[in-house]
């Protein structure tokens, strides 16, 4: 097993018990949290090669439902200690999501698409999963108004295609790109930094009236 | 028209019929209600045939359309009664249940892939489209939470796959995964069988403070 | 640039304003009204695409990202006067349809499928970016509830069959087509014509108290 592998394996952990957790607050049954854990791990990358007209990656080997059935255990076994781990999940979230983000820049540029098809494929990898999660959990998307998370595989797609332009070799590119990642995510968690909410019509008119 | 035909069609008739209502519970209109019995019919098909990277199966012959539109009649017409055929409807729906899985599995295989893809296959054949179905009527998927549902769908995959280990005929294991699957939807619903609900965190404080 | 390119931009820009107003609404931040703008735009076509085996048209020329770009430029700049765009935007709304179902229906006869799923197809093109523009707000899909929308797509697939049985050129075909969606909606929603809303089972006991 590759150095690669165990970060892809950590990441696929990570994104999975985030969806078991949110399921386990809804109150789904076992089987429920493992789909729910699933899907958040590889909907992006089902999304991204379903556009790309690839076989989805999950179906080549039997390691990421695996992997998730270890998640599920893990959130079971563990339940009391899994809440004073969220640091360490945070971690293990982002580097995953570093991960995901270089494994779908590099695979739709291998499939023949151009670098800004390639940046869009690193962010919907990272992030489609979690979307899937709040539609199958009846959430509003969580990504889409809290922290920078889509972004910051948009981040590290840029930086990945920086590094390219500048002739880097690939190991360097592709440790610069999950670098670039992992630290806008840490310090927009550290710092609270977001996106600014859209402001709604109805806002000016409560100015208005005042 | 084939006995298989005529099964396929009183599942996706009956599929369509639950889609419709909880539809009608919402208050869509009709072609909006037409819309999410459809979903509910052939949803987790055209999933299964979007991962497997062949033509969605009622994209090649409008049977399925035209059953769904049947449904949506019977349900305007015979309102009144659909109400105490709750028992008929539960039978054509696991009937029909047991089918999606066994063309699930047989299509993957088909397709080239190894058993735990096809076993996969005849879930999402039998679960996707109501989980899409509840994603539409914006509520929390039901089959995620309450019976056995996709896992009634797996364990027929396993029925399927013994059956195939020991040497058994087509039909002899076809018959016995449809078997399978409708005998543990039956067995699941009379007596009350679940999965067990996901303990939360919270939980554990609840008890803690006892 | 062809006057069938602008009609097409006008159309994206107004499902693009579609979703990020609604996104706003939900208080979600720049980069998810961006998302779920572009979700609108384009959702359907991909939808589309993915069904008919070929690659989404948004990942061969990166006009669509462009114009979403815009329009939530436009929304964040001037806010205060969306508001009173309702009517302009109603009509680039309705004429973006009209082109998305025309659009629709030849990709899908190019591609070698019979009318019927062609009419399918034009209606799904149409629809499905409001179908999940709403499943990521979290709101039950307002097109199944109100208006005819969807339906005017399929009436305009009818008279693009029509037209075409009738031996018409191609291009009185595509603008037969997109006036009668255009014609359609504006009556529609004009005079209040709707399709009719599902009746309950409960409505039948209601009566029957009485």
């Amino acid at each position: 097993m590759h150095f690669i592998d165990v970060i892809d394996y950590i990441g696929t952990f990570a994104f999975a018990i985030s969806g078991i957790r949110l399921a386990a607050a809804k109150r789904f049954d076992w089987f429920g949290a493992y789909v729910v854990g699933l899907v958040t791990a590889i909907g992006g990358g089902t999304m991204r090669d379903l556009l790309l007209g690839i076989t989805p990656f999950w179906m080549l080997q039997p390691s990421y439902l695996i992997v998730t059935g270890v998640a599920l255990l893990f959130v079971i076994l563990f339940r009391k200690h899994v809440v004073h781990m969220d640091n360490t999940i945070f971690i293990f979230d982002a580097v995953g999501l570093s991960l995901f983000v270089v494994v779908g820049i590099e695979r739709s540029l291998d499939a023949g698409f151009p670098f800004w098809v390639a940046i869009l494929m690193g962010m919907i990898t990272g992030s489609i999963g979690s979307v899937t999660r709040d539609i199958l959990i009846n959430e509003l998307p969580l990504i889409f108004r809290k922290d920078i998370y889509a972004l910051a595989c948009v981040f590290g797609g840029f930086v990945f295609l920086l590094c390219h332009k500048l002739g880097m070799d690939k190991v360097f590119t592709e440790v610069a790109t999950a670098v670039a990642v992992v630290l806008l995510r840490i310090v927009a968690v550290k710092f609270h930094i977001s996106v600014p909410v859209m402001k709604v019509e109805d806002d000016d008119e409560k100015e208005k009236e005042k």
